[in-house]
């Protein structure tokens, strides 16, 4: 029967491994949150899968109180999908072979190329070590940092167990937290609102550019893809982060609750990077102005950095339309950036990632307003909040009925699969048999 | 000082001129309607400009009753705005021309040509000639259908008016009514589920795919164009009268209110065939569920036909997308349907206007919630709404004050003008001068 399926894998595409893999690996963790030493109270079924989906997918929505709900044990099985979601499926397996001194076949290879959207390196095995040796050595440095706010409050291991979780949880953006109240409490915290945000915007930027950025000279060794990524984060940082200054600076119920306009700037930087995918919240997300929600489900939507442990159609994406938007308006047919062309099947891409970005969104709010009672900001925010993997909350997730919870489990694991699975299309194209007379379309 | 005007003229983009020609229509209109004749009590300048540049974009969004605030003198204004603006200004101006014996300037021919986003007719006077007999004929048909409701009730010359007026906002998808409530009690009336519906789905066709259909074989003689419009235009009817009848079927306070099952199938044609531009209403759309809300604000979005009186996106560019994303699954770096390759400028027009309609909608909603209560579905409901010049409403438009006004006006006229500019950078791009070596990209 082994034999069986081991055979059905080979005949099958690597995408469709992938989500089988994701899938198990969600089944996994479900049944091992199940386990009675993991939370305080039994918890059913459907909220163990939930649970396991938001960790595996790094979303950090939450149908149980990771505080109060869970055990150490809870927490501990919490973070470890979480790590694995994050380092994704296949570098995981390269690892494990590689340390039972099994050689990397050429298909695990490919499995691999998949999973971190990547086809040039020369090396996959020497790349995964190189992904191990970061994510460690980002995670290690950041819970020594959060230790310091930690370790004071609660005690040397309670402190230690605090500032590591929080530290994984940030460089993989899964926004999880062991506090029921999430960072509210460190709102004013300087460690936590630098290490924090400097651990998932570093986890968001994704491998590829940080080795670009370790590696080689700042900019001119830069590649186009490196460049396009640090220009667009920082736009999205600058347009997060001022417009939450503005529009909340007065309102009571987030930046308002505060006097000191340093405190009210420190929590909008905090609240207006955490939005590209990181999900962690210093104020009550509930609170926010109907703008600025709308302005975050806009950042949700966009997201991180492919090859990166963020969510969302990607900041790649976003540029690359940005980009055949200037270019139409200066009547060209070629899209370049910094010196660099970017091809046509790029544009394709881009349409297809942004058309399935659009039916998903469109479908799961649909479908949940059609079951479900709520107000249609709280819903769509949610289902924004699931595709991007984002996981900031209006509240509404909790009150969903099982249809409910399976819709947003669909869309946080669809968001997560789908770009991965979109890079294998782009990476094994075929060329066209025919051509075809070119027909003439009005679209305006 | 007349002189300098023409030699700016001369020396504009045809785009800027247009612009500029529908911001004088609106303003001539917005003068005519505070003529003290035209409404039963004086209204505002804003008010004025507010219902002008409504009629000019066939948007139908108002802050005046029809019906009660304004005269028969008013209504007649209203409705030869309506039949300006639907017509297109620049076929107009032909028109004018022609019938004063002057020569069409080659001048003339590019604006029409913008205007009506065409570039293979042969003749333009021709065209021109065309579309007023289609127009005539259509408006004319409609209005004496619509008289064996309209005479009967109101007697000859008032009913007859109400067909006139009805028929031509039909036909030019504007959706304004000489009744208060709209078409609300004429929900159960055969003729009007008929006619009414007819017009506003030929005028929203648009005029290349009316002559197909009149001058060629059916289907195998029609263009490309003309399948994508007929194929997209059925998916889109059956999608929105179907969902309607499933999703409003019990909902009491619109299909529900009536016992019959005809009735209500009725009700649900009429009303989801209607947002996709059309913006009559025969039942309270306040009433609506939020997904059927959410359905409608994205057939409000994608709109008609290019070359149409109808409004949105369009749904030749839902349909590049759609191939677009179907040819990314199926590994073509070639989009191609029916037999006929799409080139890749429009691929890349597609791409400029999503991203467009994207940024505007979302500045649109953005600006009003930061400035204006209320609840987050009527407002992003009237932004779309008023985008693709549809003008459903959740009966927010007249809570607004003077900065939301500006804002809904905005988009109006922008939702109108944006395409056919687009149309323009299309007809006249340039060839690049360098090429630019291709860069690597990671997109998922
Ligand atoms: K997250
Ligand atoms: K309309």
């Amino acid at each position: 029967m082994w034999k069986r399926v081991r055979q059905r894998l080979h005949h099958s595409s690597p995408p469709a491994v992938l989500g089988l893999g994701y899938l198990v690996l969600v089944i996994l963790g479900a049944l091992a949150l199940k386990l009675p030493v993991a939370t305080t109270a039994p918890i059913s079924m459907m909220d163990a899968l939930f649970t396991s989906t938001s960790a595996i997918t790094v979303t950090g929505l939450s149908v149980i109180d990771v505080e109060t709900g869970m055990t150490f044990w809870g927490q501990l099985i919490l973070i470890v999908l979480v790590q694995l979601g994050g380092l994704g499926l296949m570098s995981f397996a390269v690892l494990v072979f590689s340390a039972l001194g099994m050689p990397i076949g050429l298909r695990q290879q490919t499995y691999l190329r998949e999973d971190l959207n990547q086809t040039s390196f020369s090396s996959l095995t020497k790349m995964v070590a190189v992904i191990i040796r970061v994510v460690i050595l980002a995670e290690v440095l950041g819970a020594l940092a959060l230790a310091f706010v930690f370790v004071p409050e609660f005690g040397v291991w309670r402190g230690l167990w605090h500032a590591l979780f929080h530290s994984v949880s940030a460089f993989n953006n899964a926004g999880f937290s062991t506090f029921s109240s999430g960072l509210v409490d460190y709102a004013t915290n300087p460690i936590v609102n630098i290490v924090v945000p400097a651990l998932f915007i570093a986890g968001g930027l994704g491998y590829v550019v940080l080795s670009d950025m370790r590696r080689r000279r700042f900019w001119r060794g830069w590649s186009l893809h490196t460049r396009l990524m640090v220009v667009g984060s920082l736009a999205l940082i600058v347009v997060g982060v001022g417009l939450t200054a503005l529009l909340e600076w007065n309102n009571p119920r987030t930046l308002g609750q505060y006097a000191s306009p340093l405190v009210r700037l420190t929590l909008a930087w905090f609240q207006g990077v955490t939005p590209r995918t990181a999900g962690f919240a210093t104020t009550d997300i509930a609170g926010l102005h109907d703008s600025t929600s709308l302005l975050y489900m806009a950042l949700m939507v966009i997201g991180g950095g492919p090859t990166s442990t963020a969510g969302g159609i990607k900041v790649t994406t976003m540029m690359v339309m940005l980009l055949a938007t200037l270019a139409f308006f200066r009547r060209r047919t070629q899209i370049w950036a910094f010196g660099r062309s970017i091809g046509m099947e790029d544009v394709l891409k881009v349409m297809a990632l942004v058309a399935i970005a659009a039916v998903l969104n469109f479908v799961g709010a649909f479908v949940l307003m059609a079951t479900h009672d709520g107000q249609f900001l709280d819903v769509t925010f949610e289902v924004a909040s699931a595709f991007g993997n984002v996981g900031l909350t209006r509240n509404y997730t909790p009150e969903l009925g099982p249809l409910g919870k399976i819709v947003i489990m669909v869309m946080m694991f669809l968001g997560r699969i789908g770009p991965l699975t979109l890079g294998f299309f782009l990476a094994t194209r075929s060329k066209p048999r025919v051509r075809y007379p070119e027909g003439q379309l009005y679209l305006g």
